[in-house]
C-alpha cells in the first residue's frame, strides 16, 4: 500500500482543511496509509476552529509529485483548484459537493452528493463504515458545514445538513448556534488584510464561455465598510487580471447577517455578468439581495450566461 | 417531483440495461418517480438475461426533452456515450464504475468506483438504503456482474464482485456458474451478424490525443471464425471511420473460454497503437494474449500512449 496525500482546493476555507482531515482519518481506520495535507494556509475562521478543538493545521504543499504518486481529493475536482501537477499523479477518490468538471485515465472511487458541505457527506461515509468520530474531529466538521451553509441559513443548506450538524455538536459537545456565530465572525475581521489577500482568500478560478473567470468572495458585518477599500479592491483586481490572464475578477462582499451581497467587477466582459443577475452594473456594483453562495447563487446563473 | 428517466450507454451491454432498472426500481422505492430506459436494443446475452429472468426490455429512447428536464446515468459519464441531447437537461445522478470525462453546471449525486460492474456498486446501495431486492432484479444484476466480469475471470474484478456474485445468485436461486457460462454462450452466436452489428454491438467513443478513437469488442468462443470475415470487417470500418469522422477503429475479438483476445486495427494513427501494446501490426492484427478487458487492459495504455 503507498502512501497518499488528501487535500481540499487552493485557497483553503473551512471544509476543504476539515475535509481532508477527516477523510484522510476516515481512510486509515480502514487500513489505508494517507495523510492530511491542504494547498494553502489556513484561513482566520479556520484557525478559530482548530485552536477551539486544540487541533494542528495540516501541513502546505503545492506539488504532489515527488512524495507520491496518488491523491485523494476532497471539497474540489476541477484541476484549475487543485495541486500544479495533478495531470501527473493518480486520482483515486474524490469526495465532493461541487459541480464537476472531471477527466481522470482510470476508474476512480467518487463520492459526491449536493449537500451544504464536503464534511455533511463524510458523516454518512463515517456512518455507512461503522466508524466512530473522535470529538475533535467531529467539532471540526461541524464548523466546516456552519462555514460552508453561514450557519444553515445558505440556500445549499439540505435536511441532511441540518441532522449532521446536530449529530456532530453532540459528539463535540457545543452549542453549535453560539459557538457557530463566534467561528463565522472570526473570519469577518477584514480590517488588517491587504487588498489581495481580501480578494483571494477565498477566489477560485471558473472556465465559463472559453473566459477565466475568477471569483472571490469575503464575509463582514458591515459591507460599507469593504467598500470603502473601493479604489484599492479595483487596482488589485486589475493587477491580477493583467498578471494571471483572466478575462473577469468579481469579487462578492457578503453580509453573513442579513444574508445579502454585493458584487464589485472589473475586467470584461460585464454584460453577461448583468444579463446573469438581471441588474445593471453600476460604478463596476451590482446588488445581490438574499445571495449568500456562490456555488449555487453566483456560478450557476453566470456559468449559463456565458 | 418531476420524473427523471435513467439509463446506461448508446449500445447498451446488459450492465448499462440492468443497471438502469436496477437503480431506478432502487430510487422509486425512495420516494423519487424515475424510469428506466434504455439508449438501445438489448443485445442477444440481455435479452437471455432478460427472458431468463421473466423481465421486460426497457423502452428505447434517443433524446431525453422533451418528455424530461432531469436525468440519471448509470454505466457511463461521457456524453459521446448518452443521449443526443444531454447538454440540455439536468443530470441529477450518475452511478459508474467506469474513468471520468464530466463537466457539470450544478452539483449533482455521484456514486463511483473501480468495481467490476455498476450493478455490483448498486448492490451496495441497496444495503446501505435497507431496501429488499426483488429476486427478479437480483437476477439482472448477477448477469450484468458476470457480463461485465467474464464470470469474475477479467481484471476489474474486485472481492466486492465476487461477493456480489454469491449474495445476489442466492437472492435469485440460481447456480450463478452453469447460468453464468450459459448466458454469456448466447451472446457469441456471431454467424448471424452482420459485420456493422459486429463491430458497433457494443462500441465506444473515446477521445485521445485529440483523434476520435471507435473501440469495439465481441466475445466469442472461436476467435479464427470471426476472422475468416477480416476483409469485409475492415472494409464496414473504413466505411464508418468516414461515415462518422473517427480517426481509428479499434475492433477486440474476445475469447471467453481463454481470456485471449485479437485486435483489428482500421485507421490513422497506427503508431500509438502498436506502442501500447508493444507490438507490431501484421495485416492490420495484433494478437492481445491475457486482455479480456476493454476499460481496464485496451483504454488505459491507448491513452496513455496517445
Amino acid at each position: 500500500m503507498t502512501k497518499k496525500l488528501v487535500f481540499g482546493h487552493s485557497n483553503p476555507d473551512t471544509d476543504a482543511i476539515v475535509a481532508a482531515i477527516a477523510y484522510s482519518h476516515l481512510l486509515n481506520q480502514l487500513g489505508e496509509e494517507t495523510e492530511a495535507v491542504a494547498l494553502g494556509t489556513p484561513n482566520e475562521e479556520t484557525q478559530f476552529a482548530l485552536r477551539h478543538f486544540d487541533y494542528s493545521a495540516p501541513r502546505v504543499i503545492a506539488a504532489a509529485k515527488p512524495e507520491v504518486e496518488a491523491v485523494v481529493l476532497v471539497d474540489h475536482n476541477e484541476s484549475q483548484q487543485s495541486v500544479s501537477d495533478l495531470a501527473e499523479v493518480e486520482i483515486t477518490n474524490i469526495v465532493d459537493h461541487h459541480k464537476f468538471a472531471l477527466e481522470t485515465a482510470a476508474p476512480l472511487f467518487i463520492r459526491a452528493e449536493a449537500l451544504g458541505a464536503t464534511s455533511s457527506i463524510l458523516l454518512k461515509m463515517y456512518n455507512e463504515n461503522k466508524v466512530e468520530i473522535p470529538a475533535q474531529i467531529a467539532g471540526l466538521m461541524l464548523s466546516a458545514i456552519i462555514s460552508d451553509t453561514l450557519l444553515l441559513k445558505s440556500p445549499t443548506t439540505t435536511e441532511f445538513d441540518k441532522i449532521a450538524v446536530k449529530t456532530l455538536a453532540e459528539i463535540a459537545d457545543v452549542d453549535f448556534e453560539s459557538y457557530g456565530l463566534e467561528m463565522l465572525k472570526a473570519g469577518t475581521n477584514l480590517s488588517t488584510k491587504t487588498e489581495l489577500e481580501l480578494l483571494e482568500g477565498d477566489a477560485k478560478s471558473f472556465e465559463m464561455g472559453g473566459k477565466t473567470v475568477r471569483i472571490g468572495q469575503v464575509n463582514t458585518v458591515d459591507i460599507a465598510e469593504v467598500f470603502e477599500r473601493q479604489a484599492a479592491l479595483e487596482e488589485a483586481m486589475a493587477a491580477e487580471i493583467t498578471k494571471n490572464g483572466y478575462d473577469l475578477f468579481l469579487f462578492v462582499v457578503t453580509n453573513i447577517l442579513t444574508s445579502d451581497s454585493e458584487l464589485l467587477v472589473v475586467g470584461e466582459p460585464t454584460a453577461p455578468v448583468e444579463a446573469a443577475f438581471n441588474g445593471t452594473l453600476t460604478n463596476n456594483r451590482l446588488a445581490l439581495p438574499g445571495v449568500v453562495s456562490r456555488k449555487k447563487q453566483v456560478v450557476p446563473p453566470l456559468t449559463a450566461s456565458f
